[in-house]
């Protein structure tokens, strides 16, 4: 039951987030022995404006 | 101070997040017995596109 | 796909997490119209300690 | 490595934002004892209709 | 009905959790103009063990 | 700056999760073209028993 929530600054297109679901599964599968139908991944693509690192809105950065 | 997040593939009416509102509080004061007032839920509703699952996007299942 | 993740003050019982499960996933089965077999529930137990509500830790409450 | 996660009902303008950013990373500088540069924020706005308290949508209160 | 989620590497003194609290809802009352009664904190204290940075867990930074 | 949260049934150890974080930042920086150094990674451990799959507890499958 591996769960897996990537939360990202900006936008992916349709076939970066099949790269990424298809490779962070594998990983799963491969270094931790979960079956691939156990591995749910959720994407919050999410604005600049939304995010603070060190103080500061990024994409005052 | 159950805090509840339901994260769910596609869109709930308003109906239906009422009622699930009330269901899961209601599962909380008589299993869990806390105060209904003690219960915050916080509904994502996310597309299809931005869920994987066996490796693949949820939309190409 | 719903993933429901609970977050409690306290401990919950062995039964009480069965009854927990079991009622939400009936509740999005009903309601949101999900198979059973795509609902994941993630219980959180955390002490109250690591609780704050209305600017208080919630055991001075 | 802080990382803080503010869910809010309705919407923040940007001022807002930069200013809670601000504080939430003064405060774990001050009290945690965090550089400034590892600490991270993710602001989620969500609506009222997608938040539930004491068994009701917020919007219904 | 802000929830504020710190997740933090290390543990935290009970003096720490409740400056944070506070400190957190303070900042929610007068910028975000949410009632303190409406703000809820969530702390979660996970190891160095349990957290990646650039790669490599962060207590081998 | 993204933020992935694994969330895992049973343990790791320390090795898997080295491997793991290395993976996941290494898509990250091939697929999403972000720079290593803005990739966190957070990896939650949890019993089987605190999980509910189709309606029962993991461990009951």
């Amino acid at each position: 039951m591996p769960y897996i929530n990537l939360r990202i600054a900006g936008e992916l297109s349709r076939e970066q987030k099949q790269k990424i679901v298809a490779e962070f599964t594998d990983t799963m599968v491969r270094i931790a022995c979960k079956p691939a139908e156990y591995v749910v991944v959720a994407i919050d693509e999410k604005p600049e404006e939304d995010w603070g690192w060190g103080g500061k809105l990024l994409d005052e950065l």
